[in-house]
């Protein structure tokens, strides 16, 4: 029975632990909130006292922490690497940055450890139900190693490169595209209520057409509402389209549309409107255009 | 029986007129090449000799013509809007910048004539089946009058404004949203290229996830070819998206993301390849970068 130690516990990685414990695997999770670990004994796992307990002599280290720090933090900090079995695989499934995964891969590695970078998205729903997609990199033997474990976890399994941080990138990606996707809705929208168009119409022409995108039908409808409530926060796409220019910036690859988005949304968190929906990033349209509320304010 | 003028007996324009005899109305089409007028008359219209022969008399006058251009010829050039009856209805169903519409019928008005602002989307298969989209502004009154021809046309109909220039603001904002999200697509995929992840992995997981958009699962895989079969060529992008920054222009609306992308299939248009499927945008990433065919040159 192959034992995992698995840190992180939260909406994703609970579940995510218990499916493996339901797998036939033995996991001894950690998290700094007892109750997780509770849960997860009480689903046929074990509760860890500390990240560094989770880990003794695992053949695979989880981490499903909120971001590269935090797994700095658990691996360097708490000598929970120390703890691994030798050749363990330590599988980051947190969004990092490209670089700072490719740099904890790099000082694991030094340790006769082995290393997957693993994104995940599906959110809750994916993790809860074994149905996330899994964006790994990493060495053929590493995946294979694994991939049992992983299959748990994740319905859509890709294989994204041979080396850690190329995960990492293609979750950047995805940030990428989203981003511009919010931020480009929201300068057609504001250039529709300069020239006094309904939005709504605009909303219900393009929603249909060639000019249609997943964001724009999901955040298009809060972009005409004032105040809508959060669903995700404009200080998300603050930092995720930062860490989309960092790693342009390490691959020395030129982003002019990133770019450009970014500092529509850093503008908006400079307003104090960091906290709104991420839709309000069309304020900053309406504050450069001079239209107030979706109408031109003479 | 109200008699209906209709210039430019196209791919879309023929079917157009084709959908008014069958509505019951009299058509008299013009189109530069007689078996169009020809096609016409076998359908139960009258193929007229000239454009004012069309227009005499005419209790509307449908133009659909290539651009903003032959419009003008068609209207001023050749005495067709003198031939129409008092008090006739222009309506402009070419996609036109919206100051080019405006100025045109500001002409139209001062002629006693009125004018109606309508393109449409749906192409050649909307406009066959009379299911096409029509984007028409003007005064509520001139809309009435034009409803029973236009409905025949399509089957939304939007009253997107009472200013004619408003309808070709919604088909600007159309092409806005579609442009940016070529290039981002092309940003997104030469980011990956540049650091070696596989293109068409991240066609797979981005084309089903959030940050998908109807561009990117259409010009998506032919991103991925070298020298993909022309769909719709950079230039028509470079032609659109001047038009979407002429528009913001006119409205004094600062329209970021889509001048950098205009800036990218420009830059294309000038390496001699403004003839290639707009998909190949990508290449100015990949020019910028140092990428080659999508991978590194090193």
């Amino acid at each position: 029975m192959t034992t995992i130690g698995f840190v992180g516990l939260g909406a994703m990685g609970l579940p995510m632990a218990r499916n493996l414990v339901a797998g036939g695997m033995s996991v001894r999770g950690y998290d700094r909130r007892p109750e997780a670990g509770a849960a997860l004994q009480e689903a046929g796992g074990t509760a860890a006292g500390s990240a560094a307990e989770a880990a003794r002599d695992a053949a695979m280290l989880f981490l499903m922490v909120v971001n590269a720090a935090q797994a700095e933090q658990v691996l360097f900090g708490d000598g929970v690497l120390d703890a691994l079995a030798p050749n363990a695989i330590v599988v980051l499934m947190a969004t990092c940055p490209p670089s700072a995964a490719e740099a904890l891969a790099e000082r694991v590695l030094q340790t006769q450890r082995r290393f997957l970078d693993a994104p995940v998205s599906g959110g809750v729903a994916g993790a809860t139900k074994g149905g996330l997609t899994i964006m790994a990199a990493g060495p053929d033997a590493t995946l294979a190693a694994a991939k049992p474990a992983l299959d748990l976890l994740g319905d859509k399994l890709f294989h994204v490169g041979q080396r850690p941080g190329q995960g990492a990138v293609v979750k950047t990606v995805n940030q990428l595209l989203a981003g511009v996707h919010i931020a480009v809705a929201a300068e057609a929208f504001a250039l529709a209520a300069k020239v006094g168009v309904s939005l709504d119409v605009i909303l219900e022409i393009m929603g249909g057409s060639a000019a249609s995108s997943w964001m724009l039908r999901d955040r298009g409808p809060r972009m005409l509402e004032q105040d809508p409530a959060v669903a995700s926060a404009v200080d998300i796409f603050v930092k995720d389209l930062g860490i989309v220019l960092d790693a342009g910036r390490s691959a020395k690859a030129a982003l002019p549309l990133a770019a450009v988005a970014h500092q529509m949304f850093l503008a908006a968190s400079g307003r104090g409107e960091g906290g709104a929906d991420d839709s309000q990033v069309i304020r900053s349209y309406h504050a450069l255009n001079g239209t107030l509320n979706g109408t031109p304010k003479e």
